[in-house]
């Protein structure tokens, strides 16, 4: 089954530059679909670091408990990735699947396993055959090169509509690096969920421990804050390569060290590009819907009011219906739990001012509400008036084509 | 905009016996809708206890900031409910609604104000004009009469597609005691939300703090274990009142008193029923969806899970396509937070079990779990072999119809 590209897919495709240590080559396992590339083999420099950040699911599927033990070393010499399967809820077999595969890729980048990274996305539940990835492995090895990245993002999709590639250039101490990213989206067809991955590499030499921590960071503000359905996948897996190789640079240790100033902004630009690009791509999505709540008592007290505005099948659908229906937004501002005063609530959508303090605002002008619904990115902003908290997050309307994709189909 | 009466309606409406002490007409206000009726007054006689539970949302209507405020004192002499406006988020001027209806019920009533009882559901941001409804009330309180019930349900409807009545009987010491119960449920067109209002009354003799605890408990199992689309709206309200005409049975003051046992199994039992009637309306509902998780680490940890595989989209979606796509349930497990080992649970759909000890079952017959997903009513059923916590929530299925009627048509 496929779909037509999202209405919301990036006009432009950037021009994605090698990065010194990464080399990778795509195959096809045939592990579901036909007629298209489904394992993703990248083979990295000795010395590259490697930080991760996982799904916070209770039933994490096979390959996120492979990577957080292996990730304790902080070292990486490969990433094997396969879509189709998603190698979760699958017991036993599950766990001979990562060994073989790591095993596997290890023998042909002449590694350890245990410096092997693996990922699957896909149907929940069903076996994965070990044997379909591990066949195309040495093939892919003999074809190892540093592009082109597309091939790279197509692999790695499900019911994606579009590749989602990013980059971003960042001076470290006044030496050029460079930070490519992959991701792909919310959206397979059957019987699956909204997965997220996505993969970051960089040339420059940073520390396990400095990684993690600008990675944790960047999370926060990029992929942490977008949601399609509220439904976290077994799977979600972000991880952050550095092959070290722009060796002008200072090698750092330290995710503070005010020389990681432009890296730092680089590579947060860079998660939230690919972030919004999952959220462009969310299943049956039309609008693209930004929701920045300001006046929150903390960041974290916005984060939830935004998330829960973000989740409500009610406002999702308004906004499908380009219907400026703040009632709803009043709605979910209320049921998110948090500290609100009623009276002092003010909402917009784009530049027009709804509703203030707690009531219509006078002379609201319906029809330049609603021509701002017209939009394909919906800009929501709710003002608390209570303190100083403030977070911007990102979701996509809910539309009768999500609940065919979801619904209507089962392979 | 009308739809189509739910084809989870139920096939037989109850008779509806009347009530000592409870009074009731309904008038068309013209407050939103055409040719319907839209205001029910209920009188109450002197000396009725009264008991409430509201919305939790931080943005609650000014009629449930007054209920509130009023049953402090515990007695009720007058209820008035009004559809097609919700006077939520109405600011000063519908604090000025509420005041002004109140006391024109009270005047036609012959009692104070504070003993009137109000409930709007509708739109949420229009002001409400209290005009409207004070014109009905005198007209109407000549008309008090001790049924029909169905007319009362009738009178508050939004989007409901059917009303919804029940009816028990219980014994108090020897005395057999009557409790009537009208809902209405999830579902109006525009611009508006899940609203859920109920309305329980009894002549048995119990005194408010009593009632408000039975109150309490019966709601758990009922109303808050029910949820259309995880939307909390402003204005839910689920109160009872107790007229103690039934005056051969003892007046009780405690609702620990065991005497209280058949009445409180039969209030329980009526709460579920409306609440029951609620999920069969959800909007677009083609399915009633009951999830029982059992051996969570407590009852509340099972709710929580049960309410995440109820809330979930992709759950909901999956059984409007009648498909037992149980790996959103382990995906819906694992999202909920709670305790949950991934190789120790185990998923049925009806009879057939589908997942047991973390991986598909052996022999699992995909088509007999395809023939449970045909019916009407869907039982999902999660052990998680933890502990002994158990509980049963209950939802509807997401159609596209539910996108339809909240995003394709505004008022």
């Amino acid at each position: 089954m496929s779909h037509a590209v999202s209405p919301l897919a990036p006009k432009t495709t950037p021009t994605m530059p090698s990065i010194e240590g990464v080399r990778f080559a795509t195959a096809a396992a045939g592990i579901k679909y036909r007629d298209r590339t489904d394992v993703l083999l990248v083979a990295l420099h000795e010395g590259t670091t490697a930080a991760g950040v996982f799904t916070r699911s209770k039933c994490p599927s096979a390959p996120v408990d492979w990577c957080r033990a292996s990730l304790a070393q902080g070292r990486a010499r490969a990433l094997l990735v396969n879509s189709g399967n998603a190698n979760a809820f699958t017991g036993a077999k599950g766990v001979a699947t990562v060994e073989a595969t790591a095993a596997g890729a290890a023998a042909a980048i002449g590694c350890r396993p245990a410096e092997v990274f693996l990922a699957s996305t896909g149907v929940i539940g069903e076996p994965l055959d070990a044997g379909k990835i591990v066949a195309v492995i040495p093939e892919a090895q003999g074809r190892l090169a540093d592009g082109p990245w597309l091939e790279a993002a197509k692999a790695i999709m499900t019911t994606d509509t579009f590749p989602k590639v990013a980059t971003r250039r960042a001076e470290i101490a006044g030496v050029t690096v460079t930070l490519n990213g992959i991701a792909k989206g919310a959206g397979m067809i059957a019987p699956d969920m909204a997965t997220m991955l996505s993969f970051l590499f960089t040339d420059a030499p940073i520390g396990p421990a400095a990684l993690q921590g600008l990675l944790d960071a960047a999370v926060q503000g990029s992929f942490n804050a977008v949601t399609v359905d509220g439904d976290t996948s077994t799977s979600d897996t972000l991880m952050l390569f550095a092959t070290g190789a722009a060796k002008a640079a200072p090698h750092i240790d330290d995710a503070a060290d005010p020389r990681l100033a432009g890296f730092r902004a680089a590579l947060d630009d860079l998660a939230l590009d690919l972030a919004r690009q999952v959220a462009r791509d969310g299943e049956g999505a039309r609008k693209l819907i930004e929701i920045t709540v300001s006046g929150a008592v903390s960041k974290a007290s916005a984060r939830r009011i935004g998330m829960s505005i973000a989740n409500s099948p009610l406002v999702k659908t308004a906004v499908a219906g380009e219907d400026a229906n703040w009632g709803r937004i009043v709605m979910a501002i209320g049921k998110a739990g948090e500290p609100a005063d009623r009276d002092r609530i003010s909402i917009s959508f784009g530049d027009t001012l709804v509703a203030r303090d707690g009531a219509r605002a006078a002379g609201y002008s319906e029809a330049a509400a609603a021509d701002h619904m017209k939009r394909d990115h919906v800009q929501i902003r709710v003002s608390l008036g209570l303190g100083e908290g403030t977070d911007t997050v990102y979701t996509c309307d809910l539309t009768k084509e999500y609940v065919a994709i979801n619904g209507d189909y089962r392979s």
